[in-house]
């Protein structure tokens, strides 16, 4: 299962609306012959990509899958038919599908006399709180699961006096960073932060060429979005959000999964008071300026009981600077961020 | 060595201005036979603690030490002439003592027919960088180190708009910054801070009791401080430090070789810049506030290549908050606090 959900996160950023799926596929002598993930919307499931790669050898083996198994008939067909057509003896999955039209998966596979069986709690944790997790929150929330992202100075503050701020954090939180915007569907920043910086939005790699997956990239707020502006691109896949409204501009963005906010104060501030940040991931760099932007205003506390709390899951120190991983109370997550891999399709 | 280090903890907060230093004596066949720490000024040296205990069982053993023996008649005689007339045959130290008056022990116990020799780097690195630290800062620089201590959200504030502060941390952050509050030698507060809070700056344990161990409390700044202001008490452990200048404030606490800068905003900047800063606990609650008293002001940086830079040395999750551990570039120290641990007077 550690390596189904391992292997799931090569969809992140490619897959949405469908769920970031890992499996992998056992003979029956218990070898690994095949894995696969979540295709572009229109190709294949995680469970077929990795039955093609298995061939024949699936015949009489295990497919251990981090999501229940479609069955339904969407743009392709259900995954229960191709395990049953493939000879598996037997499933392993972990989080059971909450979407009514795909789900029940497991009941005709064992109707169709293959053995069904869940994964350990640990496992099924493990896979909640993986790649899975955005989509998951979706399925049960109605809107995408947010991620606020900052970069911040140790006294909270994103820019200097002056309005310096580049860059506060080092390169291997930068490149963290990018790497963080290949793993969602839409990043979203202000129209105060537009004008600030005409920033491009884009993911790049270590070279500072762009990365393969892309996430919308999204301006939030009334003003116009310059015709020249950097973040128009060329590729179609930016969007004006014409809102003030947080919720509205969710709404805006369609049937996506996981949303980054990247900035700045203000836009921080607005999510966070109208209580749509699920996550935070702040970059803090191990110095002092003592004046110039804080990374929030307008977040609605005026007295301390009514802050807004989080709970930390995981501190990792990136170069010289620390990431701290948080959520809401209740909601899980990954200590460190998923190491973005290179998409698996089959056992290579 | 460790062992030493770790004893050596006992002292801090009580040997000043004498160096918090931790013995082991060794029988002949390597058996501990003693410990001790240095105790407060008049009173024993590490050595001495440890010969004692240890009694005619150190004859022909070893003693290790996290400081060169002393070699000086001050208020008690020196380390060496007790080492030799013990009987010891070796000693292992890891700091050379810098103190031009004390050194020189290890030539002389050499000349008396002892062995001597020097821990191993990793041992001296750990000794240098632990509870000796700052003795050696101050013998290094001819003033005290100087750690900022503050207690802030996410976002870097250290108070809600309504200028509500009680607790931004929980106790787990608490109960550590009040175990620091014992290993320092004097605790500084602006008068700012005086007027909104009226701390009483002793250390206290965890039921709310006075700890054994109190620091010198001071107020920094030229508005008098009110004849019934809490932090005076009445045990003559209280400073008004009538200055706007860090440097000259420091000079008014004596020789004392840890200080701690506890806030406001405002004595942080000044300390900041100043360029009196050595190390950095940070203590930070996973809230967001978006308003309030930010953790610094007026530190004299208006562009961010002229930010106030440290290194972090560690990151220790404290109940549901997350404390940092951060130095001045050069300056080395424990990733995590010390644990202050029950004075050791000899073997239990």
């Amino acid at each position: 299962m550690a390596r189904a959900i391992a292997v799931s996160a090569s969809a992140l950023g490619v897959c949405t609306p469908n769920p970031p799926v890992g499996a992998v596929v056992l003979d029956a002598a218990g070898e690994v012959v095949g894995i696969g993930a979540t295709e572009a919307p229109g190709g294949r499931h995680a469970e077929v990509v990795a039955l093609d790669s298995a061939g024949d050898r699936a015949r009489g083996g295990t497919i251990v899958v981090t999501l229940e198994p479609c069955d339904h008939h969407g743009r392709t067909g259900p995954c229960t038919s191709r395990i049953v057509a493939a000879g598996l003896a037997r499933v392993v999955y972990a989080v059971s599908d909450p979407n009514p039209v795909a789900s029940g998966g497991a009941g005709t596979l064992r109707r169709e006399g293959v053995e069904v069986a869940r994964a350990d709690d640990d496992e099924v944790g493990a896979a909640r709180s993986g790649p899975l997790r955005a989509w998951l929150h979706r399925q049960d929330h109605g809107r995408p699961l947010v991620t606020w992202k900052y970069a911040a100075s140790l006294d909270g503050r994103v820019a200097a006096a002056d309005g310096s701020s580049k860059w506060i954090t080092g390169p291997v939180s930068r490149r963290h960073a990018h790497a963080r915007r290949q793993e969602i569907d839409a990043l979203v920043v202000g129209t105060g932060t537009l004008r600030a910086d005409d920033p491009a939005l884009t993911a790049r790699t270590d070279d500072g060429r762009p990365a393969p997956r892309q996430p919308l990239r999204a301006v939030m707020g009334l003003s116009p979005v310059p015709a020249d502006a950097t973040v128009r691109g060329t590729d179609g896949r930016f969007r004006h959000l014409a809102t003030r409204d947080p919720a509205e501009a969710l709404g805006l963005l369609g049937e996506v999964s996981h949303v980054l906010v990247e900035g700045g104060p203000r836009l921080a501030g607005a999510f966070l008071a109208a209580g749509l940040v699920d996550e935070i991931d702040a970059y803090l760099a191990p110095l002092v300026l003592g004046a110039g932007r804080s990374a929030v205003s307008g977040a609605g506390v005026d007295t301390l009981a009514a802050a807004h709390g989080f709970r930390i899951r995981g501190t990792t120190v990136l170069g010289d600077d620390v990431h701290l991983c948080l959520t809401r109370p209740g909601l899980t997550r990954p200590a460190t961020a998923t190491t973005p891999t290179a998409p698996t399709r089959g056992p290579r």
